[in-house]
């Protein structure tokens, strides 16, 4: 790991302290990222084929208290409500959203500052960074890249973290999951100074694909997002090969765990946790 | 009730006041909502089948004062302009509204801030929260969705309660009251760190269709929307199978009791009340 | 007449004090209002029609200075220019404004603060209020919803009464000056906190129509816009339906006015006074 | 000349100590006026027809120094670079821009605040004022007119002169250089409060044109655009019908002068002086 | 060189310095330019024909070190994790940034703030000056022009070099690369105050050409852009003849460097030193 500038001295032990807590010293992240209740609405949450428990916010925050996930990313805002019951969780605060109902080019749009994230840590609450989504592309990238530099260098500022989901996406972007997309997204993530870029996994379904971005991302660590649910075996597998073949830093699951039953779930999230930081 | 972390220990007394205050310790609310002379113009407040006193606005703020509502919303102006004359009502500040000739995706900008929330207290008016109504899927989310996320952060700074109105709307949305909808709008509203959710009632008038926006909201408490006039009767029969069968938090009912004369109306409200609160 | 209680303790003598200079203790308010400079760029102030002298911007400050109505209102950059010289006269200040030739639906932009009002004040000139216009219905609405509430709120804080000009206009709207249009801009007014709206006479010429917007306007007082110039006694008697059969507390009248030569507009303003402070 | 109630009494005597030094203390003013080399690129300062010379940056600044001007007006940005230089000549400070090739209707965006000038003054430089160009009925007229407004309130905030270069122009716009139009740019020029405008020379060609805009502009002087480049002798019967006939207080001459080899353009400065302070 | 106004007294020495620093004393200057990582995602640095290692963001660092280049010219976040490990190296700052995926007329948003540039230096890495894009001619003009001009002049405040990359495009801009275009870019660099501009070469590939421009730039300095990969000697008698026949004061190359293997790289980058700095 390196320290960046932007984080000033008196900040710097607090910074490497978050980087290891998330990181459980290994070098490596496995973020449990649960965003979708704004994001997707409520469709990744009910229906025929999902249990009914889910449905609720306590579902999500059962996983990231028992699974072993290196942190849990949720919005600001259910933090807010949920983390006074839920202290021994380690919280990356998701600073923008947006639905799935938005029409044309995607905009998320910063909801909260670095002010909130500080008053809930003040608040006593574990909160090792922030997260934010950014889609290149977008006829409204010019607004998510101002708002991302600014997010990463506030964060470091007060020796957050800042991870970055990059996602090139909009009516110009073609081949959004190819290698050569997935490795511009994590050329522009150090290029803001993130220290983290969150970046889909390749379309191929070919692990090795994700070397392109890794080396392209520099000091900034790649996390793959792990995308829709599949069985959990073959979710274990893939994981493992863009570890070994793909050379990432780690992983972000969030369907792929909590569409099961509370108790698979953490097991699934704990065994992640396994392959992760072995 | 949970005390959102965003409350900061000095305003938790206050906070935990005014919850109590609008449920009436019941951890129900029936909110008597008027904010239609903005949001409707004059069409609510006149007409045929209408009578004429409702088109003074004194009326709705003689049914808050009689009515046994937990709490009035209503637009900040109106309540600069009339609240001196009606102390005794517990006034939720409705502070972003548009009129329905707004042309294209609906945007309900925020007209007034904090502050101006605060001043009123100073004056010795009972305020207990603040309102603000979200569009999701309009053109315009992105904007709505910021200020109203700033607006519940702010709200709790000051020991306020926020509650959001959440309507999906605009030309990419379809089935607005589906109950996938309005789960999705709950979701959104915690996810937001709302105390409260006003959602529509659902499409199909199957009460039942709630249960999934009550699960999805989780400590956010949702209340159902009271929609167009109805007959009285109806009125309240839909009220017990929201309360009963949908196990929603509360109601938020307008024109099916101010487009009533007077003392019906307030009649019409106390038996709301008594249904909310028993 | 009622104190909002945006009007701190300290400011209420002055707010009493300007109603009651612009209403001269009767309750009633003929506004002589010229902004049109900008509006209409010069259309107004010049033409085979018309008497040379109405060019210079003189010509109604004079017409103010003598007319004996309760406010003159035009906009702050003309005041700043003139009323050195004509320190008699009590001003509304006009704090937006636009050209007619702004294309698509309108969109009247805030152009000075608060603040810029207040140095005039300081400066020894009769500013009794600020005015701002807002155009219902247009893509723009949302913009200046939130200016004017933001200008209501603001001169209330410094003891200065607020006027809103308020038109249903836009490609949305139809019917700009039906009954229904006319009393949805008053009860807009009173949601926004105003003291006074101004808006058009009935489209169909029937004084009556007006009664239903001034009951929606509730305490906020209607006065009614004198629009493009007819025969002075035809103005005088309209005025007096208006006053008599709708139940207006007075007029706005501009071009009926100006458009006339000097010692004829000066006349003219002083029966239109003694109609409405009789 | 009148003191606007915007400049405060302690900047009141630099504020006519400025306007006396442009004036020359005749009441008319003489404005060497070149913004070109932003507004339309290099094509007015290179070409087959023209000598090499004024290609460089100096060229004007010679001409404003030797040419007798009352002022030169130029963007801040060259002020900036070349005024340590050129310390004896009078500067107007223009702050807004764009080029020719900017798409739709016109929009010169504020490029340097108030502040900037005043750090420029404070460094020695005599700045007497600041310009700014308005397009009236262009899709982005509403943000120049506020831009406008705010700067010309607080160039009087500090003794500064304000001059508006006011066009109109835009998709809704026909005969931009009408008597009408240019009368209509001269009051709204007044109702912003600015010390001088600078309109169009009538399309026709005939000086008579130009009353309308002189009385409309009330207690604003008009000045006006010298236009693209004709013979000099035409340039100079031009201006001498426009201060006789079309009673203006000056003009603001740029390309006439500028496109001449050094010694010419500064001889002809020195008569276009000789017209107007004579 | 020039000491600009914007430059105060306390900050001359620094801003000296910085000039001396970058162009080594002979007023002339090579920008080691690499900040495609956002601009072009990852294209122009992984690739069939490319060395694997220059897909690393170390090896552009490695080359700024080794290579003799005034300065190295890249994003403000990639300085912000890796400079700590260079500090030998002298850095201008890229303020904004945007990608090629961006859809329609280009718009190069402000990433950062001048202030976070200062916090970089506090920490004691050589930041010479800032950099900034600017497309003329682009519907986005207007925000790009208004940003530009700021960050010029806060960075002279702070005794920052400022160094403008200009270039016209978008729907409504031909011949990006003619005489008269670059000219027009180096026209408007001089206008808003810039130490350098940095414009493409002449699409005739005649260095001629550049003359136009150098002059319209006055003490404005004029950089030309390396453009797409071509043969190193090719490469090498191109810039030659911009320093000679196009009396250019130096260049600014990046991809013609860095994608060569880094040996290969520092030894061109050092010719291109050896024939500038000579």
């Amino acid at each position: 790991m390196i320290t960046p500038l932007s984080v000033p001295k008196k900040q710097q032990k607090l910074y490497i302290k978050n980087y290891q807590t998330i990181t459980k010293n290994s070098g490596k992240l496995f973020l449990f990222a649960a965003d979708q209740k704004m994001e997707h609405l409520n469709e990744d949450f009910f229906g025929p084929s999902l249990p009914e428990e889910i449905n609720m916010p306590e579902h999500v925050f059962e996983i990231a208290k028992a699974g072993n996930a290196g942190a849990f990313a949720t919005h600001l805002g259910l933090i807010d409500r949920y983390a006074r019951n839920y202290p021994e969780i380690n919280y990356i605060a998701k600073l923008n959203g947006k639905t799935h109902k938005f029409p044309g080019d995607p905009y998320s749009n910063q909801l909260w500052s670095i002010d909130q994230v500080l008053a809930l840590r003040d608040a006593g609450i574990t909160i090792c960074g922030i997260g934010y989504t950014l889609y290149l592309g977008s006829e409204h990238e010019h607004a998510m890249l101002c708002q991302a530099a600014n997010l990463v260098y506030q964060a470091h500022q007060h020796g957050l973290l800042a991870i970055l989901w990059i996602y090139p996406r909009g009516k110009n972007v073609e081949h959004e999951k190819s290698a050569a997309m997935l490795a511009g997204a994590a050329g522009v993530a150090v290029s803001l100074g993130a220290d983290f870029v969150k970046i889909h996994a390749p379309e191929s379904g070919n692990a090795l694909e994700l070397r392109q971005a890794v080396q392209a991302a520099g000091n900034t660590q790649v996390i793959v997002s792990g995308g829709a649910t599949t069985n959990p075996q073959v979710c274990l597998e893939k994981i493992i090969a863009q570890l070994t073949l793909g050379t990432v830093a780690g992983v972000a699951i969030g369907r792929n765990i909590f569409q099961h039953p509370l108790k698979e779930a953490i097991l699934l999230s704990q065994k992640i946790a396994d392959l992760v930081y072995r």
